[in-house]
């Protein structure tokens, strides 16, 4: 096993950045008052989380007609093997889009993994933005 | 892009066995109200998931002194451009493991990526074990 680890901070920009470049992530909710997590795909736009859900799913009822639901969104690039990586954790409100065009345009480029009849298009506005890289310690 | 994908879902021994598979996940808990989620190394022993946290966190107030708590783990290994592969959600109860013996042993076996002074050792019970397999449509 290779030498010692450190946690480097990273800031907003560069935590968003690093979401925006891999294809998909988890969205972390509650479930009936239990955690739940699910993996989706996802696309950044202006600094919101772009996701797809199923009407019928447990996300939904988080963001259930004009209410909106307090969410984290996490993605992650690490090799266990070399202890190297980083991760980016997301925390806003989740919150169900209405307006058809956008609804549409955000189908156009977010296709889900599995066809459903019918899902909504749902945003995440980061409110708190937190990310770290695992870098080898300097002098290791 | 690939043809249509389906989820089939797992069964608890599949899903046991698919996180035994990889070396981290992903522990999901409430932090002062707010979904939280972070990325751990883990080793599965007896069906239960062992992790190490530090003992300033905040998983650490989940479980503090002779609490318990519920979590999710969740660990996934997702092709976002073949749009294959699996997740497996564990729900369950965590608690800190006390016996000197146990932990020392644990330690052992599960280094965590950022070395501390002090963390702890955490057991996750599992309750509620669901996983799915992303695969191609039969006739697709």
């Amino acid at each position: 096993m290779s030498g010692d680890r450190q946690m480097i901070a990273m800031d907003r920009h560069d935590a968003l950045a690093m979401v925006a470049g891999v294809a998909f992530g988890r969205v972390v909710f509650t479930d009936q008052a239990l955690p739940a997590i699910r993996p989706v795909n996802h696309v950044i736009d202006d600094e919101s989380v772009i996701i797809r859900t199923h009407l019928g799913s447990a996300l939904s009822a988080v963001t259930g007609s004009s209410e909106v639901g307090v969410v984290a969104y996490e993605a992650d690039d690490i090799d266990p093997d070399k202890r190297l990586g980083w991760s980016v954790v997301i925390t806003g409100m989740a919150e169900a889009i209405e307006d058809e065009a956008t609804v549409a345009r955000y189908e156009e480029i977010l296709r889900p993994w599995v066809s459903r009849p019918m899902d909504r298009v749902i945003r995440i506005v980061p409110k708190i933005v937190s990310g770290f890289w695992l870098a080898e310690s300097r002098g290791a």
